[in-house]
């Protein structure tokens, strides 16, 4: 991918991401320099995806550690500091480090790759602390700025683990697409919703990755893209992200997709996950789950692609994922321009749940997992 | 209804109706006054739903016909006139009215109601003609008066016929009510896709029927609607005119369909129809076939709700029915935002085609028939 659609500026501490909210007609790059900002993108959609969301929160994760430490009071004109109050100062930056973890995870419920990785940073962050403390003599003191010192290698090390994941997720997307190739024959039509694309990710995307991998090896294949709405990631991203590339797209409202399956169009359907169960019911963009069922029943493989980061093993089945409710507006103004009353009800669901027994198997980075499911 | 949603002025031999496509933000009525007005006002869907389509265009077949009529060159200083010349002239006068009425045809090709309609006005002229040219004696002359009288009585003939079919509509909309409401429990929650209502008929609707006549009878019911991308008639009128007359009703976007039925909250669904053929297979606007696959996946009574005239016994089934390609600017700037590349291929099909073996039975005018459909 030419863009990064998501960039740690280590000097300002800051994030650059491209508004998707504004995609395709405008390419404007934010900056986000605060949880705040972070916690708003995500919850936006400005970045979104649910690798990338867990990227940016990474990353968000960095910059609330230096708000948390910037706020701390040492004194830093006495050279000695006891262990007591050094326990006692890295509790409090814990506990508010950790109010700014959880903060961020608040920002939007469904996508689990942001929990794993935050998760992470928070067992990391522990981690480090253990160690330090464990290096201190019992009731000797500290030298305040080795502390200091300390305490800024925490930041240090929290950036180089958010660098990590970004890496690592693009090496992940990549395998994703390997293993994805291996299920596209030439002349291959195929039907994907929502955008699990490169604007996703950190580069290949999930879903689209074989469909990249397939194209770059000359294959003939042609993408049907499901508008998504009420946000039409479809329509904004995919279409967009695909025809840059010069792949052959169809662009399609939702509800067109049962139509062209009957019209036999379809070859397989490929979409991305939001978070997986240990029994392989999975929750992805609202839309996933009717998707499935029509494949279903035109018996059409049904695909999802997503790295180990989605999987969340904690889940017995799919019963169990918090549904993300979002507001009427989205529906009601969802361009802009008033589409229905103002005083309807709404129902906003911005995920869904598709059980396991739908899914024909799981493109993973580490292969292609296929029924039963027991993860 | 309160307000007529197409009105006849026999003054002025115009049609007035609400532009539907600006409901429910502006509530404007507009003036046919050319058969190109009604083309138009058809083929923009500012009047639409195939029952109301048909009313439009017969009242559009009056307006042809006075069109037509004014063009006629006859003499009307002499006194007398040939059989020969008035056959002439009557042959003329057909061979420009039809014209005209193949013109309103052309607007829409899918909604069988204004063919049907359309043809009966067509037969009617044909049997005026013929019965007036065979009142006259070989080699005789005929009063050009009498002849010119006789003219204008077609007119006001056809005038007579298409309000005929607008009051029959009424009727057999609310018989449509009255059978579909035995299907209708109290305390059900019904799904309906695009616009099936008073906005599409001349009264009750057909699909809508049903769901009034339980309101008005106290049952306490939900409604679920689907918005009905692109030109969201569900959320625009739908959602409208049933929350204008208090019935509970949440819009949703079409693809969280399956995801309400998964949660168990739809009882049955209720859609209209634009073309029914003898084998039961049946088009509707574009959707309906995804709904009813999916109603069929979680077991849901799926109903079609439609009058005699929405059937097209000529059609042996569904693959015969022709489906209308709308343009791609509909799904690329359907809520006057760009929301997708311009560049993007669009598959935009109008309407689909649900086989008969996906329809619960059909609410007619005549009671519900149940399969095996052969009409």
């Amino acid at each position: 991918m030419k863009f990064d659609v998501l960039r740690w500026n280590q000097k300002n501490k800051t994030i650059n991401i491209i508004d998707q909210t504004l995609l395709p007609i405008e390419k404007k790059i934010i900056e986000l320099k605060t949880t705040n900002d972070v916690f708003d993108a995500i919850y936006k959609l400005k970045v979104r995806g649910a690798p990338l969301i867990g990227i940016a929160a990474a990353f968000g994760a960095v910059i609330g550690y230096y708000e948390t430490l910037n706020k701390l009071n040492i004194d830093k004109n006495i050279s000695d500091i006891s262990k007591s109050e050094i326990e006692y100062i890295l509790n409090e930056l814990k506990e508010n480090y950790f109010k700014k973890i959880e903060y961020l995870k608040s920002s939007r419920p469904t996508a689990y790759n942001m929990f794993f990785l935050l998760n992470q940073m928070m067992q990391y962050f522990e981690d480090m602390i253990y160690r330090f403390k464990s290096s201190l003599n019992e009731n000797s003191c500290a030298n305040v700025n080795e502390f200091l010192n300390f305490l800024e290698l925490i930041g240090i090390n929290l950036q180089k683990k958010a660098n990590y994941f970004q890496t690592e997720d693009a090496k992940l997307c990549e395998k994703i697409g390997d293993f994805g190739l291996t299920l596209i024959k030439d002349g291959y039509t195929i039907l994907t919703h929502c955008n699990a694309g490169s604007l996703a990710t950190s580069a290949w995307g999930t879903a689209l990755a074989p469909i990249y991998k397939a194209f770059e090896k000359g294959l003939k294949i042609k993408v049907y893209a499901d508008e998504t709405r009420p946000l039409l990631q479809g329509a904004r991203l995919t279409a967009y992200e695909l025809s840059e590339k010069g792949i052959e797209t169809y662009l399609i409202c939702d509800n067109m997709a049962g139509y062209v399956m009957q019209l036999k169009k379809i070859d397989m359907v490929i979409v991305g996950a939001d978070r997986i169960c240990k029994n392989g019911d999975f929750a992805n963009k609202i839309g996933t789950y009717s998707v499935a069922v029509l494949a279903k029943y035109h018996n059409i493989p049904f695909y999802v692609a997503a790295p180990y980061t989605t999987f969340d093993l904690n889940l017995k089945d799919g019963s169990q994922i918090p549904i993300e409710q979002r507001p009427k507006e989205e529906i009601i103004y969802g361009f802009g321009k008033q589409i229905a009353p103002t005083n309807i009800n709404i129902f906003n669901p911005a995920f869904d749940v598709t059980p396991n027994e739908l899914v024909t198997g799981y493109i993973t980075d580490r292969g292609i997992l296929k029924p039963p499911f027991n993860f």
